[in-house]
């Protein structure tokens, strides 16, 4: 990719200043990430104090180094900061992530600072991503300047889901979040008090990105100075992969929680949604739907319309699930009668052949194979939730390849709606590991779907308006 | 307990007709239950075709055994349910559980079963739940009618939360999810067709019950018949502890899908909002937000007021906290200026001391503490919502006994938001083990601490009406 942002994410050589062989420190916990297999390129270890780390010979400062480097990292105390900053300069580096706190978020001396390796960037040309951030975790290329130890922070593997964040405590909680539930991420950026590269930037880097096919952002607020060319490049984005942000500061007293967190503006959560919506942005309520709508949207076809078949063994979730569709303005239409017809034949008298399709509690995974290939194929369903609770005795695990061959058949969305324990959580996960979400309650299977009916309305207006 | 349900709950003597050695069989599923230590009374199986279940002696008919039976367990064909009805009233048997279905849910014929075995209760006295029914699951007495297989629905342990539900299926789902999470349950009960016992049965005996604290209710729908009784036995109810209803069919489509389902009036959603709200009935939108309601009631002790302290150390969450918290009519009042001075000598100059206080990523579970104690005693907040995102490396699991000691001395609700993997799970397991609800998200932390502000705002409106 042909981005000044390219040496973050695919660096063939890394300077970690404040390198050592302690385990508890920031700068060592980052360097042996370098050292794992599935960082390809070379690490350097610079600290002054030390002839090598952790066997590898170290050296005084990065422009000690003979080969040129792409990214240097640094985590030592704000103060050396601008001193350093220079050296990269001297030493032509590309990017540097600064992953030490101390700068404008403490005061004014901070600010100082901050403005120094500002102006260093500047005239330098080097791309800066911090201060005061946890910095980039990339299941593509090993890149992973997290900090936290592996046993307070899972990481997560391969996805095809980026993360951008202000916030490094959220972008840790994400990442440990998903490494639990098994959800893969692709490229996870937290750029703290963005002294240079910014969410704009980092939209249309991810953009252009083939290892991402959805982009979910933290946001506080955007700033007058870069609020339309932040619009102007999310509108252009959402043509081709979904953004879903995550908009907090969204009440009087929340906007004033986040000027004091951020310095973000939060503003009107009226003129927010207004302005994504106009740029394609879908908001999501917080991080739990967020990446709910985002594993949807990364592992299902969008949908082309909102008519919602819902196929259930239990009765009672089955209404839930209407009542969540419609809240959301997605339609639930009446099965046609010649398909009810056709039910009726297949299935014993005391199933539902109205939708919500009952299949009720003695139901085995055949019968919602017969419902799905009966009603999802037609044009008048663009979608389905399978409600599957799992505890009922007949049905079997062959659930999963039968819901599976479905999406194949017909490529219109399906999401499942389980809810339960251990079985359940085996079930759950089986389903997502062959790329069907698997949301614990009627109202997140049906936000999920209404992301891929959001989108495909997304992107059908901006082909339109291309026409 | 004075109640003619007293035996479904408590019997010394229980008949389970259709008891056999099978495995697979509702019946010898059921009455392995009853073998459990967990059940103090005694279990008689009721099959003619053999002279012995597991070895304990086996009778034709109920009438056949020589003690008096004060509960009856019936898992047989629907078309014998009326003979053996009969045989339960000759015998003199209190009340009877009938799990079959074929009654009114398959059609008329079964309507004409369902029918004669009404008759025959109102006749005798016999108090019936079903039929089309789970049954009870009772972690007080070890009555257990639920025919799942274990390697299928877990059975969770002894708590305070009671749950009604008409739905079967989410019966079984409840009682799954909750063994899981390691909620307890006291008594749960799915009731099926309500031949007779209702939901106003119900919650007359749970409101007197000393092991029910919190009672939540799956509801489609009131009868025009009953309607008023339930609401008023509610409002008296609701006085002494809280009821959470989880109300389906609130849509147009979902209410007319409720109508196929159970044949439930869902009607106007605005009316019931109105109806329970006159009741003291707090709403939830799904089983989700309902159970975490649950947890936070039956643990925390509810608030006088609806100004919430937030205490974090991730910014970004605590912003999302206050938005939730605002979304919700919770007020998040300003520290007030005396305390901001003692809070900012006791912390680093870039914690921030207005609310949401913002410890930062640095934190140990000591400025918690601190901060708690400096706020929480004053008149000025009501309850507190704890922000831990535990992937931070200085906060250690002390963070528990810290924040339970808080509640202890101020005797002001607590709970905690805390997002991530296996050490965050760790923890919130830990938390919830002592009495502190702990949950995923700041919406659902802001929801559970509502109810607290809510069932307050209950209680109060009821004692002044009574003065």
């Amino acid at each position: 990719m042909n981005s000044d942002l390219e040496p973050f994410f695919n660096p063939s050589t890394v300077a970690v200043v404040g390198a050592s062989a302690r385990k508890t420190s920031v700068g060592g916990v980052i360097f042996r990430n370098f050292l794992k297999p599935a960082f390809k390129g070379t690490a350097y270890p610079i600290n002054p104090r030390t002839a090598d780390v952790l066997g590898i010979p170290s050296f005084e400062r990065v422009s000690a180094v003979p080969d040129p480097i792409d990214l240097t990292v640094i985590a030592v105390p704000a103060g050396i900061v601008p001193h350093i900053m220079r050296d990269c300069e001297e030493k032509g580096v590309k990017a540097v992530i600064i992953i030490s706190g101390g700068f404008k978020e403490t005061g004014p001396e901070g600010a100082y600072l901050e403005q120094q390796v500002i102006d260093i960037a500047k005239r330098s040309g080097i791309r800066v991503i911090g201060p005061n951030c946890v910095g980039i975790y990339d299941t593509n290329t090993g890149v992973d300047t997290t900090f936290l130890p592996a046993s307070r922070m899972g990481r997560p593997g391969k996805g095809y889901i980026s993360f951008i964040s202000q916030s490094g405590a959220f972008a840790a909680a994400i990442l440990d979040m998903n490494a639990l539930s098994g959800l893969g991420v692709s490229r996870v950026i937290s750029f703290g008090n963005k002294a240079d590269v910014n969410e704009i930037d980092l939209i249309q880097y991810l953009g252009q990105d083939p290892e991402t096919h959805v982009i979910v952002e933290y946001l506080e607020g955007l700033s007058p100075s870069t609020g339309t060319s932040y619009l102007q490049s999310a509108k252009l984005v959402t043509q081709e992969k979904p953004i879903i942000v995550v908009k907090a500061g969204r009440t009087q007293r929340g906007s004033a929680a986040a000027a004091s967190h951020t310095g973000a503006l939060a503003g009107d959560a009226r003129l927010y949604d207004f302005a994504f919506h106009q740029a394609g942005i879908i908001i999501a309520n917080d991080f739990e739907d967020g990446f709910e709508m985002a594993k949807a949207l990364a592992t299902q076809p969008t949908s082309d319309g909102n008519r919602i078949l819902i196929v259930t063994d239990a009765g009672g979730a089955g209404v839930m699930t209407v009542d969540a569709c419609e809240e959301l303005g997605l339609s639930v239409p009446e099965t046609p009668k010649d398909k009810k017809q056709i039910l009726r034949e297949a299935f014993p008298g005391y199933c539902s052949v109205h939708n919500p399709i009952d299949l009720t509690g003695d139901t085995d995974a055949e019968r919602y194979q017969i419902a799905l290939d009966v009603l999802l194929g037609i044009d008048h369903f663009d979608a389905a939730i399978a409600v599957v609770m799992m505890q009922i005795p007949l049905l079997d695990l062959d659930i999963v390849d039968r819901l599976v061959a479905i999406v194949r058949k017909y490529n219109k969305p399906l999401v499942a709606c389980t809810a339960g324990g251990r079985f359940t959580m085996k079930g759950a996960r089986l389903l997502e590991e062959a790329g069907i979400p698997a949301l614990p309650t009627p109202a997140r299977a049906a936000k999920a779907i209404w992301a891929l009916v959001k989108y495909g309305e997304i992107k059908h207006k901006a082909g339109t308006m291309q026409q």
